[in-house]
């Protein structure tokens, strides 16, 4: 299964792809979208424009985006929740499961524990995906969402088996 | 002129689009988007579904989007920037200008005082629309942002009209 995880933004969009299979990953590509604009409308705009062209290239077949923090200011959630929207939106319009996943779930997927920092999560999807070089922190942040649904999607295969094997 | 004022909002997002032309203002229609699905992502998609279908349907040429409040809960605050982001995208992928206007604004504009209630809004969007009957306090809501466009942006044009001579 191919996975592409998103790590929402507004100025700085992160994303990963991923190969999963037998239990085994193979990093695929990752980036950023950087927001281009005057107003914030044009920014959303080139987020959801170059978002697409990454799922129409790759061709993920599951996404997995990042739930954000809310305890921030105010004015700061909104602006991520209107990045959040279109980090969403893409993929349904590509026809892809969303899944949603805790800042510090990934964490605890990818290094172990949930309060890690960001060269934790780099050295950590480095050593899980081998030959990947994340461009910055933020496209290592979406590989680790990634890594983190491939985890969760492989628990729900086997326990769908072993529901299967006794019944 | 013809204008769409949007009110965005997640489970319900208001719109509303009025003609304006030598300071008359005229009713074209209005309703609701309402977002469908069993998750996030289905409900943001369903919403920009619709809303790029009244988009296409009435053909605005501009386009105005609520500002919204950021002091409630940062739940609320994220969920209602997710659907801000669409109500923000749709249209500028149609091409059009999208402004943006504070509620305090949208009122005083309407009403003109900044701390009307809902009521006060839906009377005064019918008294200056002959004819139109808002769906519900959303497409009031939105109809209002429409109406207050279109006085900004007679005010811009008389502006430019003004240094023009004066040049």
């Amino acid at each position: 299964m191919r996975i592409i995880g998103i790590d929402p933004g507004l100025r700085c969009l992160g994303w990963g792809v991923v190969d999963a299979a037998n239990g085994r990953l193979a990093h695929v590509a990752n980036g950023t979208c950087k927001s281009m604009g005057n107003d914030l409308a044009a920014r959303l705009l080139s987020l959801h424009t170059q978002l697409s062209e990454v799922i129409a290239r790759h061709a993920p077949e599951a996404a997995a985006v990042e739930q954000t923090f809310v305890n921030r200011d105010g004015a700061g959630t909104l602006k991520l929740g209107q990045a959040r929207g279109i980090a969403m939106l893409v993929p349904a319009q590509a026809g892809l499961p969303v899944a949603e996943y805790a800042p510090n779930a990934v964490k605890k997927a990818v290094v172990g524990v949930g309060h890690a920092d960001k060269r934790q999560i780099d050295h950590m999807v480095r050593l899980q995906l081998p030959g990947c070089a994340p461009e910055n922190a933020d496209a290592a942040d979406a590989l680790a969402i990634a890594i983190c649904h491939s985890f969760h999607a492989a628990s729900s295969a086997r326990l769908a088996t072993a529901i299967g094997a006794a019944s």
